[in-house]
């Protein structure tokens, strides 16, 4: 094994001494407005493309000295077909040679020879397809809902090439609350039953840090459920969507961790990347949207960081 | 509403005489030797999307007067990054060309904004990239387990433009049961909970056909507990996957569809598109590898048109 995914993330959170992932889900017509007219208002998915490359490289130059890890969201890039799944993997190398970690967060899933196919796509076994291992994530994120098979693929190339994997076990938006409090017949909930999975998943690939290249995506709801993922899932590296822009506060997310603060990385993407846009921002900033995103991702990593001294 | 996929699709069927589906997963290994030799034993993903694109582009040709529909999976594009999405669409739209429907076989899956970025990129309402109509898929295939809000976007774009989705109920592979046949405190199994969902987030979108444009896909398992998903979502469009390969036979099938032989396609793909592999296949077709797949496919029609006698 060419070294542990979470060993990497413990190393590069003790170097920035935070656990802030900045997620980048550009969307065209909430760029500033410098980049916009740029672009103009119908631009070709090329064009669109190209601005939304300017804007992304210019998050990632902010956030590079500030915090260890982005999340790039594929969708965002899917929108504009080719060339902005292009773009997604220029982003990922653009940000591994800033000394970035990135997440490719993909939510993947699929059966058997189609995972396999997924996992050469978004973690590449080495010399797969003639890729450049920059261009790849150190990380993805998956859905396990189709079981064992539909993870194992990615598992392999973890074990070959250190990758690691996020698996969803508790979604932050309300409405997957219709699947995931799915109350199973040994009075547990369905989100607890995938908990189950994902620790069982992750067993024979954990690093020194203690945890293992197969984490969980886990939403910060209740302080009580909360804490009780995590000690069902002891081994299991958490990433914490909704920081921010869909509700969870820095308080909420300390029962992601262990008592010594490891154990989870915490993600905020709109309150981040368009912050230009806050009340205010204008004033402060004027046309700086550089300067608005370096200072919310300052106070981002503060909030956090106070987080532990509550 | 600009008419219902889901009458699109009887159209179809009526006219080609079949429900059956030939599902496009090209592997660059498994090309006919002819296309391997013209790609090299280690192409670039670009050299080995030309060659994979001849070789579908050579399926649609056989499959287009005998199937009324393909369905395209998307990770054996994703596979070669921008360019083997290119194909992806490039392929959609030759598809439509020869008159033939596509399912874009996606299984996406996520929560609210990256939903409506993801119904964005894969059934694109008008307008919303410049792109080509003729290059988007009539129908996809999600995962529906981040609840309704992760399928709300689809369903959207699908009220606008009547294009169709078929989300996953029960999927082929016996891995996936460890998920699907979690058992719930009410009795029912985890699948049979997905089905009542997708049933409800179906209502409203009703062909004259009497089906809706939002399916279900339904791996064709026991008759007994095939007639109670039949049973249970009167008015949901069945996509069959594991017909040939994955191991379903016709006889199987027959409890997806409702005594009239409505409601279901079946798909087939590695066993139509490999065919040349079979054994007895060189012998009998020679390099002629359209010619296999022409035979394959017609013996996939035959065999599900006499589950109807049986």
């Amino acid at each position: 094994l060419a070294g542990y995914f979470a060993d990497r993330l413990a190393a590069a959170i003790r170097d920035r001494g935070t656990c802030a992932v900045v997620g980048i889900d550009p969307v065209y017509e909430r760029l500033p407005a410098e980049l916009a007219a740029a672009g103009g208002q119908r631009p070709t998915p090329r064009r669109a493309v190209d601005v939304i490359g300017t804007f992304c490289r210019g998050v990632i130059d902010v956030v590079a000295p500030l915090a260890p890890v982005v999340k790039i969201n594929s969708a965002f890039f899917e929108a504009f077909y080719g060339a902005g799944v292009d773009l997604y993997y220029d982003l990922t190398e653009y940000a591994h040679r800033r000394g970035l970690l990135v997440i490719g967060d993909v939510k993947r899933g699929d059966i058997g020879s189609t995972a396999e196919l997924y996992a050469r796509a978004h973690l590449a076994p080495p010399g797969a397809s003639g890729v450049d291992p920059a261009r790849i994530p150190d990380a993805v994120t998956l859905a396990g809902y189709l079981g064992r098979g539909a993870v194992r693929p990615f598992i392999d190339v973890a074990r070959e090439t250190g990758k690691g994997m996020f698996v969803l076990v508790r979604p932050s938006d309300p409405g997957a609350d219709e699947v995931h409090e799915y109350a199973g017949a040994d009075q547990t909930r369905f989100y607890q039953f995938m908990a189950a999975r994902v620790r069982a998943w992750g067993e024979g690939l954990v690093g020194e840090c203690g945890y293992s290249n197969v984490g969980a995506v886990v939403a910060a709801k209740d302080a009580e459920s909360t804490r009780a993922l995590r000690a069902a899932m002891p081994q299991t590296l958490f990433l914490v969507p909704g920081y921010g822009a869909q509700g969870a506060t820095a308080e909420s997310c300390r029962a992601c961790f262990r008592e010594d603060g490891s154990g989870a990385v915490v993600n905020a993407s709109r309150s981040v990347i368009f912050a230009y846009e806050k009340p205010g921002a204008t004033e402060r900033f004027g046309d700086d949207w550089r300067g608005a995103i370096e200072q919310a991702c300052r106070e981002f990593v503060a909030d956090l960081a106070s987080m532990f001294d509550r």
